[in-house]
């Protein structure tokens, strides 16, 4: 199947721009970025007349069952909506409805040109058999909480569940799914346990995915409990030897960022679920000064309540120039490679992330003829400020078309909407 | 013209809900809300399932012209961006391109179920005559900028123009259009200017709109030019006497505050405009506590770059969650009226902004079914923190529908989207 986008406009992951570009591409991959109409014969050819194309979207940071929980328990503080709706509702999840939940994530994500996630979580085999039928990429992880500090870690059926996910998932789905380690955070688990799944991502060559540092009160009772910051007890346990990508990261401190600097640990910003629960703003541009990988996510569906990387964007011009009073930072292209290139490199997928000849064909066309699109000085000011979600028109992930014009092609929706009232939480 | 909508799930002006409910309108009012179907023919009925009613937005700051510098100036601060970007294009508009822009607004407006709006600009007389034609309600005034202490303010032809605007257009449109008194702000009038406008405002009995206190810059400068703090000078000079809205009020000190409270102005709580551009986050935990009457604005397209209420909902949601480090506040349900009652408050305009029986029929009905609205365990959840602009499907406004399925009404956007493009800036 050869394709070829003709007389568009595209946004490349590092936040330039081109218009009137040919894009084609076959298989997997792309095949041809140019000028001019390139030779041969297509398939399909798609006008792109008032369209942007971008780099398929990275959300490094989600629950994906959680959207079961999606506007359950508002107007609580983070512990509070933890401990008292969270917690209680997860412990009647299974197997069967949090692959549902998956599903329904993966659908609203694609629709918003989300090609790839990662994810924390537990029925962590049933996620991965769900996810990998719809076509997204996903790095997914078994989130292991443990508080006991006599207990055998190696024997831990959490741990387990992370082993049996990565032997029997990771590299699945034609690559697709990939398996990382992952611990809750810091005030969720012993020293030994951190330290026995840091030698699992070691020996397993994978990624890390963990929280860190998301509320000032777990920040400072972590120093107070381990004499050191959740970061440097994290690189203390081995964490950070491997790729590691840590979400939240809202109350980090000069050395810690330092840490990241210097292990290439990937922070993930997650600006709207850190104000809706009350935690703050993450440092970002200490981060950026610092040459941090800086990537975006949604969270889970019930601290957001969208799981939509282009409003993680938007919040990030936003929200950064009015808590820094300094209305030219992050500057708007600089956002760009945050939901995108930096994506990809936080899961490790060197051939993703961006547009151009033999990297993976993934990324989503936006329709910008839309009265609130209109003028549009630059297609990158439209993209960041001013497209919502709901302008994407299609969405291809590695060569393969997941949505278009409002249908999904992987996802049953109609029969989703309905699986989901068969669970009460 | 009799119109039935069944089985619908109506959230009210004050935040409350009630699902399957029966709503009918005849020409310009609600004439019936209840749990069971009414009696009567009806010439039209709409069936409610899978979509909320909430009375229709109110958008009150904004300045509908500046459509055409949507995304034309980025990461510039307050300052820069009016010297430098926004004053030298405005000083290309006439009166044909105003108008356009502004019907460009409406029709974004309106699409997101926007019924009313208060706008400060200048060209009023051709906005007036666009906008009266759209069908949506606005209360439009004449923005006065003056320096010259000198002058005669009686002779001013800024001043002149709301005069005219108010002796022409005032309750024009059948009601739709009013006009209102304006100073552009504190520092960029001089006090007779004010205190003039401010006598205009009590002969004609209208209201008053302004900016106040943006930035920090803003309000520390005039406490230093004046000897008072921007809102002491506009209490001075009798602006306060009329029915004001102040937009902004992002550098209130506790004393302007308690002045809000003791002459009924209407705070125009701008979060997105304010973030953009730097200027910082409203005090609203204070505003609400002194029962000040706090409405929702976008500001004009060049600083947003959106024109809709309801992602000012989510973010008045979200922003004072994050930076109050108060995970309920405001609750939910409290941002309902500041989009919807509390605006047709500070318009003046009695018989609107609530869904309630004699009341003008302004409403928007949202499809719900889409997957980022799944689940939904409340509607006024799913309104504040899932819903899309995009997913509002009808947008009616006196009785009359002005958008239906991405149909709009009353504006020709093909047409419109080929008019803005005449216009370089």
């Amino acid at each position: 199947m050869k394709t070829l986008i003709e007389n568009i406009t595209v946004i490349f992951e590092d936040g330039t721009y081109k218009e009137n570009i040919y894009v084609a591409y076959e298989d997997k991959v792309f095949t041809y970025i140019g000028d001019t109409a390139p030779e041969g014969q297509y398939d399909r050819k798609i006008n792109g007349q008032g369209k942007i194309m971008i780099p398929g979207l990275y959300n490094c940071h989600t629950h994906t069952p959680m959207t079961h929980f999606r506007g359950m328990a508002e107007d609580l503080p983070l512990d509070r909506w933890l401990n008292e709706a969270i917690f209680p509702a997860e412990d009647k999840l299974c197997d069967e409805s949090a692959a549902i939940g998956a599903l329904l994530s993966c659908a609203e994500m694609i629709s918003g040109g989300v090609v790839s996630m990662s994810d924390m979580y537990f029925f962590c085999p049933a996620l991965a058999e769900a996810i990998g039928t719809t076509g997204i990429k996903a790095n997914l992880s078994r989130s292991v909480v443990s508080f006991d500090e006599n207990s055998d870690v190696t024997k831990d059926e959490r741990v387990y569940e992370g082993v049996y996910l990565f032997e029997n998932y990771n590299n699945s789905f034609d690559g697709r799914i990939k398996v990382d380690m992952s611990v809750h955070a810091e005030y969720s688990n012993t020293a030994h346990t951190c330290e026995y799944v840091a030698s699992l991502a070691k020996k397993y060559n994978c990624g890390v995915q963990l929280h860190l540092s998301e509320t000032e009160k777990e920040h400072n009772e972590g120093k107070a409990r381990r004499g050191m910051t959740p970061t440097e007890f994290f690189e203390k346990t081995g964490m950070f030897d491997s790729r590691t990508t840590a979400a939240h990261c809202v109350w980090l401190e000069d050395k810690d960022i330092e840490i990241f600097a210097k292990h290439g640990v990937s922070a993930a910003h997650n600006p709207i679920s850190n104000l809706k629960l009350g935690s703050g703003v993450m440092p970002l541009e200490k981060l950026v000064k610092a040459g941090v990988n800086v990537v975006l996510g949604t969270d889970g569906a019930a601290s957001n309540n969208r799981l939509n990387v282009i409003n993680e964007m938007n919040m990030t011009a936003l929200l950064h120039r009015g808590v820094t009073g300094k209305a030219d930072f992050p500057p708007v292209s600089s956002i760009v490679p945050m939901a995108t290139i930096n994506g990809a490199v936080s899961q490790g997928r060197v051939d993703c992330g961006r547009i151009k000849e033999g990297f993976r064909a993934d990324f989503a066309l936006i329709d910008t003829t839309f009265v609130h699109n209109i003028p549009s000085f630059s297609p990158v000011n439209t993209l960041i400020y001013t497209v919502y979600p709901t302008d994407v028109t299609m969405t291809v992930c590695d060569g393969v078309t997941l949505y278009e014009n409002g249908e999904f092609k992987t996802i049953d929706v109609e029969k989703l909407s309905g699986d989901m009232k068969r669970f009460k939480f």
